[in-house]
C-alpha cells in the first residue's frame, strides 16, 4: 500500500512581539509549533530558520512557507523590495527583507501577505468564509487592521487595505474623547481600537463590564465602519476577530446598530433576514495567524 | 485583399430620464447613436429594440449588446431575477427584466451591470483606468455612485457598491445642513451631491462661484470619501466624473484635503508624491455611458 502524501508546509506568524512558527498541513495536523519573542530582525529570523531547518531535518523538505506579517508590506510582486517590512516605526524592523530570508536560508518558495489577509485566506480555506468570492476580515484589538477577498483573490491593490484608518463620525458632545491614533487622532483605530477602549474607560475591555454603556457606543463605531464597507466592498459576509470582540458579546449590538444604520436600503436577503449569519467571528481564534500563514504557504504552492 | 471585421456591438445607457442606445466598435467608431425618453419599461425598451434590430438590418448581427443601467439591479449570475432592476422606486421600473427584454428580442448575448461600473470598464478600456488591476471610479452629480475593478475585475460581490451611501464625518456646527438622503439624511450623497449642494447654497454647483466656500466644504466631503475607500479598497487610481465635477477646478482642492487627511500614513509613492495623476477626471467624458456599455457587450462577447 503507497501512503499518499501530502505536502508539509511551513508558517510564521510574524507580530510585533511574538512570531510563531508552525509545521504542518492544516488544522487537523500542526505538526510542530514554536513562539520566538520578536527582538532583533537578525536574532529572530535565524531562530525561525532554525526551527523550520530543523523540521526539516526530522519531516523532509518543506513544499513552501507563508508568512504572515506585521507591515506595512511591500506586497507588488513586480518591486524590488517585494517581500519586504517598510516603514514600520518598530526599531529595526523597517526595510528588512522577511521573505528574502526565509527564501535564502531554505531554498524555498515563499507565500506573504499581511497578518490580516493571511488570517482572512485561513477563514476561507477552513473557517468562516468558505466558499466566498468577496468578504471581509477584521481584527479589532491593539490595533484594527481589515483584509480579506474580492473576486477570489486576496486585497492588495496599491499597497493593502489599511481599514484601522478610516473616517467615521465622532460626535464630540456625546464622546469627548479626541482618539488614540498618533496619525489621524480619531480615526476608526484611534477611537474603537483596544488601547482606544482603556484610554476612554481606563478600564480594557475585557475588564469592562457587560452593562457598560462603553459597549454601545464600541458597537456604534464599528458598526459606522462596517456600513461604509459594505456600500464600497459589498461583502458577502464580515469575519470580525480580535481581543475586543473575543466575549463575543458585542456582536448583536453590532448588528443592530449595522441594520438601523443601513435602513433596509441594501436589498439583499443576508442583510434583511440574516445578519446573524453575514456579522460573524472567526473560526479558527487565535490559530487565525499561524493557520494563515499556512495557507499563504499552500497557495504559494499551487 | 480580405477586409478585417471587427465585431459589431449594440450598447444601451439605461438611464432614468433616458436611453442613450449606440452601435459601433469602441470610441473611434460609434456608428450609430439615438435618444429615447425613459417612459414606461414597455415602451421604452420596444423602441430601443427597434433601433438595435433596424442597425442589425443595415450593418449585420449584433455579436452581443451590452446595458449599463440604473439600479439597483441583480447581478448574482446564478439568481433566477440575474440582469433584473430589482426594488428601485422610480415607478414602473421595479423588478423589470431589462437583459432579458434586450436578448429574447434579439436573441443576442447582452451584458449588464451597474451605470458607473460600465462606466469604469469602459475607463478600463479606453480611458484613465487603462492597464490597472484595482481602481475605483465615482460619478458625483444627481446622485453619487461608485464602482470599479479590483483584482482585475469589476466589483460586485453580494449586491454591488453603493459607496455614495456611506458615513463621513459631518461638523454640524461648521455645515448645519441635515442632508438630502431620504434614507440616511447625511450620508455622502446626502451632503455633497448635486441637489444638496443646491439645498444648502441655493445654488447649482454650475451656479456656484469659483470663489465660494461652499467648494471648500465639497472638496473635504469627497476627500473624506476618498480616505475611506483608498484604506478600504486600496485603489491604483481614483476616477471622478459627473456634473458637480465638471469644472474640474475642485480637483487640487479634493487632493490637498486627500493628503491633509492621509497624514503620509499610506507611504505609496502615487499617494506621496504624485496625487495629481492618482485623483482624476474621465477620459470619456459624457461619453462614459455609452462607450461603458459598449465595453461590456465586448466583455460578454469574450
Amino acid at each position: 500500500m503507497i501512503e499518499r502524501l501530502e505536502p508539509l508546509y511551513g508558517a510564521v506568524e510574524a507580530g510585533g512581539t511574538k512570531f510563531v512558527c508552525m509545521i504542518g498541513t492544516g488544522p487537523a495536523d500542526m505538526r510542530e509549533q514554536t513562539r520566538i519573542a520578536t527582538t532583533s530582525p537578525a536574532e529572530t529570523l535565524l531562530e525561525t530558520v532554525s526551527f523550520l531547518r530543523a523540521a526539516e531535518s526530522r519531516f523532509g523538505k518543506l513544499a513552501a512557507v507563508g508568512i504572515a506579517s506585521f507591515g506595512p508590506l511591500d506586497l507588488r510582486p513586480d518591486s524590488p523590495t517585494y517581500g519586504f517590512i517598510t516603514s514600520t516605526p518598530k526599531a529595526g524592523w523597517a526595510n528588512v527583507d522577511i521573505a528574502g530570508a526565509v527564501r535564502n536560508a531554505l531554498g524555498v518558495k515563499v507565500g506573504v501577505d499581511t497578518d490580516v489577509n493571511a488570517a482572512a485566506l485561513g477563514e476561507w480555506r477552513w473557517g468562516a468564509a468558505q466558499g466566498l468570492d468577496t468578504f471581509i476580515y477584521l481584527t479589532i484589538g491593539t490595533g484594527i487592521g481589515g483584509g480579506g477577498m474580492v473576486n477570489g483573490r486576496l486585497m492588495h491593490g496599491l499597497v493593502h487595505p489599511e481599514m484601522g484608518h478610516v473616517r467615521i463620525p465622532h460626535d464630540l458632545e456625546a464622546d469627548p474623547f479626541a482618539g488614540t491614533c498618533p496619525f489621524h487622532g480619531d480615526c476608526l483605530e484611534g477611537l474603537a481600537s483596544g488601547p482606544a477602549m482603556k484610554a476612554r474607560w481606563l478600564q480594557s475591555a475585557e475588564q469592562l463590564p457587560a452593562d457598560h454603556p462603553g459597549w454601545q457606543l464600541e458597537a456604534r463605531y464599528l458598526a459606522l465602519a462596517l456600513v461604509n464597507f459594505i456600500c464600497t466592498v459589498s461583502p458577502e459576509r464580515i469575519v470580525m476577530g480580535g481581543g475586543v470582540m473575543s466575549s463575543g458579546q458585542i456582536f448583536p449590538l453590532i448588528r443592530q446598530h449595522v441594520s438601523d444604520l443601513l435602513r433596509n436600503y441594501v436589498r439583499a436577503p443576508q442583510l434583511l433576514h440574516a445578519i446573524d449569519d453575514y456579522i460573524v467571528p472567526p473560526w479558527l481564534g487565535d490559530r487565525a495567524g499561524v493557520l494563515g500563514a499556512l495557507a499563504l504557504a499552500q497557495q504559494r504552492d499551487l
